[in-house]
């Protein structure tokens, strides 16, 4: 069966054209003009954008965290992914200790593949680096397609690595060709803070954000490039939030490291002052890192523009206010961390990036999908649109405006991080491997469409080759 | 006529997939698979790369300097340009201080139009600013399609403008959607180390790059950022060379600034040493900014690579040494600057940059093409391979090896400045608006058929629209 | 005759500690404790600091400005001067082009000799180089004792020096052992950006400011800077201002570049809002540069804190608001620039300084005094409290309070621009080579004290030998 | 008894002039002109400079290391010193975990006591922070008068304490007034490192070097500094090797940090091909930071001569070649780490810094006693010339040239590391609180002599008031 979407205008990370695109099977296989083909079926997106579907980089779905498990799993998480116009997520596959890492991925793959409705792959967190774990690595890489590691360097006692573990993870993924993901802030100041915080009494979700200071980032950051530097190693910092971060990450750069970074809509929209709304209503906008004081939203709008910054995550990593948040009353150190972000995150950059006049529409393609697509392997199989490719496409109105809402969001989670928010833009229909997940703003998907993606070495880049496709 | 392109595998500043390109008349008509359509002409590209024409911002054809004129003029310029994988340049039109600028376009007009096999645009250089001028800017914008002022912060008493000058240049270019370039180099300094040496009888070639020390064009550069950055302006700034230059640039652009910056082949592969050569033969490597001591070149790759700096120009601005470098024999102010670039400037930066693993494929196509494009308002007719666009067109074969020599190469000038330097990587055919110029190898286009394009304003796009094609 | 301060504490820039000081003559014989010298004048200093007078590098006296001349000359400056605990005062000679400096000098001692009641010296104005000033410069050196040279890259067709002369005055100061001194602003931009503001009826004195904003300040700087560094020489940053300014001085200062700077008290107490006073009296803050936003107050502070300034300038340049400040009513360029500060220098930076905890005792000695000795070759005859140093001496009370006021203030000037301020500290007498000028805070010198000190070159001390006293 | 000092030029780190000495007991009572008293002892200094005694401030005198220790302990340590115009050493106190930081201070008192011949104060080394170091610090700065505290990032599994107990040093000094040291470097990764190391064969001492890279001291030196500003507390980073370490201090100075460094003659004049030296010779040259490549050297003068860098420390930590460094044949992680370095200190400085031009004499003084002495709580007993202050004086004669050898040295250890190395200048004679010590180049002093002086807190001064005295 094929699609023709025409009369939509192309954007990729380089382009911008009115064309149409004709899909066979799961690939794209001509972009044209008047493709007029008996028999394919018509769509047609006139008065929209076509964009590669998103790639959301970062997500927590279905993890366990403090007792609690995140509410949104690999079906009502990827159902709300794809009515944002993402179309691929990489999440994190949490290893334990001891535990072969193989049974670790198994455990996520179990939680996803029946439910995914849109293609996923995994990063895998690194707790311990060891000789037993390094030998597992090659097959992590080689055959179960994860070549991207998380380090913690925060979390005392729970997942914090210390600098010899990230350092070996980057020697590692050095040679074994994977890149390094680093949740930068630092542990050890942290835990004396948040120690010294509740002993004083303090113990609003204000704190949260008090006790884990843009300083103890910046600090983190800079340590992670440096170390990254010494080895000759390439690395991914997660979720940056301000700007003693980004400064490290720029400094870095301008050295010519291997550097990359990731902000989250979070970072760019809200600001501190959520943490302290009344009722405890604060705990849903607890992350970490913590919102910051708004004159980061800058300094990271900025970083994208300049590309000291290049990627959005989402971070998604959702609990109810009711039930879950509310474990952290009288003591924010227990309110679980993370929020709902998945759906809104494409829509956030380009209501207030691009039409803003912060970033391009180029830009915004390259920072929604194809950057991610290119770090994480994924290159060119997603992250454009281009002969060979998947088609994975995002039809989007750039003119609708809404109102974000939790009445009206997909996910499982009883409050939206952005209720009441204006963004003008949204996907119309969401096509994922040829086949439509959502259309016309409804879900037409099917849990269990989505594949399990491996992923190339860092660095490397299939070339699509012609033999597999007839036209 | 139709023509398609088989078996290529295409390169963008994004992408990378194996497909055939359909051409109808002058235009990209659609990318696909397996295209068979009765009548079109078949060119095989198997094993080599597609690659979008190279525009290279920056040549000297016809130009006059010091009493004599380059070599190359629009005709044996542009035939060297497009064996060299260009298919498009920018040069710089000339004017003079109190003639009207239209006169000074339509003489660069004159030498272009019956002679350039390639198309062409123009930019222009602006050696005072006073009320009569800023009134016929707008139409130089408008009318004429030129939006890129080039100001000479060097060359005291020629073209040299004072500060006030390149102030209001940037303020204009802001109000009117143009994008100022600016020769940096302190002019006044180099004024005074130049006569000095010549008081010191110290008149060989070395000495234009001992009277033009790196420091100079360091100031210059953070100089004109930081008047870009108080009127709000735009500024690209050609032939960056150094060090201490793209320090000042790395600066302004992580604060926010819109700064972009040039680097030329020369800088990337040639040095200083090269000046100090017996016979006067130092005499052929004489560009200001000058040639630089070795370790700068790492600078420059970094720049690359990070993109601090973001495009290739060839500053072609060709000289025999026989007659015409020899004028400064005994007297090196005397020499005329600049040097033949334009047909090497794509096959060094493949060899050099991509073959040596210090950019990627798609960084190249960037830095050759796209970038050049958008930031001086020719994307996407011009910069890209995809449907609507130009259909210029490189078949760039990788593995060829050759060794670059005046004896094989086609620019009208008596010595090449990389004699004896081994490429790999070659243009095989190049297409302009769907007509070959060069195929296999083979001059076949023919002086005329090259076409002045007009320009967009800085940061305006066009987007191809559907109605003016059918397939 | 001989004179003991007795009970008072010393401080230097290294030291503090209680003694008694033994003056014989001119200079200072011992110091040590419980001297009982029969003849000798007992100065009670209990419960008061003894400082080393201090050094005003920056004063205007006497000089002509637009037509008009500044209020206060040798004899009331230097009254006020006295009072405020300055004892050496460096005045700048304006030259004259085409004029021999030694008649510009020859006018400057004819101004001085017989009004001054402090010792003074003079730095020379250098408006253009060429072969003739070249050869004079060695003559003012060591014949004239004025070892300070300061160039102007502002007011545009007036004193402002191109490039070429700084860079020029650069080597010869190399060369001679000379400082050269700049007034860094981007003249070119403010020449521009001030007939825009008046073409478009922008009058007001907050124009002022508006049309010399820090970027063109920071510019300048960072200009000079680096000339400084190809140069190999030395540089003084007269009047810093601003942030930009600082950034610049403090990056030169990393490099290891000779590079100084000083800044005034009107830019470490108030702000650009005062040019908005109402009434025109904005324009009795029209100083070049500008004040700033307050913001940069503290960027000021830090940097005398981190020795990134190093030293204190009143910057004296008194004009009255009525007949003078008023000739620019409706045209802010005709206000004359400048205020009277000499005054209040000192007693600004120890109650704003020291009493805030912002610098130490002896960071306040080296700024108001020692550092200006050292740069500007005073040094040790003036600048410190050592045996065989010039008996300029200032008891200070730093418990005093007292509100600055035109109505108390000893300048001949109508207006102060810190008045009503409130400050804590007071110098109770002052002694200049062992006389007093002010005793009690009454004055009891007498004009024509003070002597014109030939100062050392650039990075020369003097030992002070045994052989001329004896005790 | 009475002395008095003729002849010389007192320098101190403001002042330099010629002046008699009068020293009453253990004070400097007068310092005048010509001084003539009855029954004083009369010493002549002519043709030498009078300079404040050295302080080291940092110094391992009869220290456990590994197994074995120091071959210096206090008084062959202080008898080097004196020798060497050091007048008092700060030692570091070492503790263990668990046992009262009263006990150590005692162990320390121990050693100290009978055997000094010149004046000492402890650093306490802080291995962990919990409630019960946290309660014993207010006594150990109150009365023991120990107000500097230092943490070991390094030695990972011995000494390294972890991030969170470095704040908590940090947040504690602030409050209590004391000064935190560090040793920066990133203990884990050099863990790592030098297990590869073993592990791959690579045992010899150049091994050393290359697993404690640079990065891994500019990485901790910057998170240190970023941690101190975090705390708004006070930072010592010691024995800084490298221009990364060197960054790092620097720009956190230029933020308005309160960050001051250290740096050690071996890192000025020697370099990491030392400890290529043949027969395992390089094991001399085994110190942590190692040596570094030789263009490192020219940073650290830089930043001598800048401020970015402060004081001079020897970091004495002598071991014997044979029987002690030989330890760690065939395994450099078995090499003593530490060299005999309190015994030519001052001359280095003194050679290859002032007579090379690099620093002036002033900046000398500073950097050999008075900085250490502000900082270190010391001043003004000690650490200058002036009425009041401790009659510890060094008469230092600049023109004699010696050869540094081993065979002459006083130090107890059998090399010298900078054997064959020529010096010019040296300490004639030494007084301690107006004893002499050293005289005419013989020791004069006795065990004993030295005083263990309890420090004021960070920040806190002293004035030496009149009443103890009388002349």
């Amino acid at each position: 069966m094929r699609k023709i979407i025409k009369n939509g205008v192309i954007v990729t990370a380089t382009d911008m054209y009115e064309a149409d695109v004709l899909i066979e099977g799961e690939k794209i296989a001509a972009i044209g003009r008047h493709f007029e083909e008996a028999g394919a079926e018509i769509v047609d997106a006139a008065g929209c954008y076509i964009f590669p579907g998103g790639i959301d980089p970062h997500t927590h779905l279905d993890m366990p965290f403090g007792g609690t498990v995140t509410k949104d799993d690999f079906q009502t998480g990827t159902i709300a992914a794809a009515f944002g116009g993402t179309t691929t997520i990489i999440d994190f596959c949490l290893t334990n200790k001891g535990e072969p890492l193989k049974k670790a991925i198994d455990t996520w793959h179990q939680k996803a593949k029946d439910k995914a409705v849109i293609d996923y792959g995994f990063h895998l967190m690194i707790s311990e680096i060891n000789d037993d774990v390094l030998e597992q690595l090659p097959n992590v890489i080689e055959e179960e397609g994860i070549t991207s590691f998380k380090v913690f360097m925060a979390y005392k006692n729970v997942f914090q690595a210390d600098d010899g573990t990230l350092y070996r993870t980057l020697v590692a993924a050095k040679e074994l060709g994977a890149l390094v993901m680093v949740h930068a802030e630092n542990g050890d100041v942290i835990d004396y803070l948040t120690k010294k915080a509740l002993e004083d009494g303090n113990t609003d979700p204000i704190y949260h954000a008090l006790t884990r200071p843009p300083e103890v980032e910046g600090e983190a950051t800079g340590r992670a490039c440096q170390l990254t530097a010494l080895a000759h190693s390439q690395l991914y910092v997660v979720h940056v939030s301000c700007a003693q971060a980004v400064e490290q990450i720029a400094k870095a750069r301008d050295k010519g490291w291997n550097v990359w970074g990731e902000t989250c809509p979070q970072y760019l929209v809200l600001d501190q002052s959520y943490l302290e709304k009344p009722d405890f209503e604060g705990a849903k906008y607890v992350w970490s890192p913590p919102l910051r004081e708004k004159w980061h939203q800058e300094v990271l709008w900025n970083a994208l523009k300049n590309g000291q910054l290049q990627t959005l995550g989402s971070d998604q990593c959702s609990f109810d206010f009711k039930g879950q948040k509310e474990l952290g009353r009288g003591d924010f150190t227990k309110i679980p961390n993370g929020g709902p972000m998945i759906e809104d995150r494409v829509s956030i950059l380009f209501s207030e990036g691009v039409k803003k006049g912060r970033i391009t529409l180029n830009q915004f393609v390259d920072i929604v999908s194809t950057r991610s697509a290119k770090l994480f392997g994924l290159f060119p199989k997603k992250g454009t649109i281009a002969v060979g490719s998947d088609a994975d496409l995002v039809i989007f109105d750039p003119n609708i405006e809404r109102v974000i809402s939790a009445k009206t969001h997909h996910m499982a989670v009883d409050y939206n991080a952005f209720e009441g928010m204006k963004v003008t833009g949204e996907p119309v229909s969401v096509l994922v491997r040829g086949e439509f997940v959502v259309r016309d703003k409804t879900f037409v998907g099917k849990p269990g469409h989505g594949q399990f993606i491996k992923r190339n070495k860092y660095g490397k880049q299939t070339v699509p080759k012609q033999g597999s496709l007839s036209i």
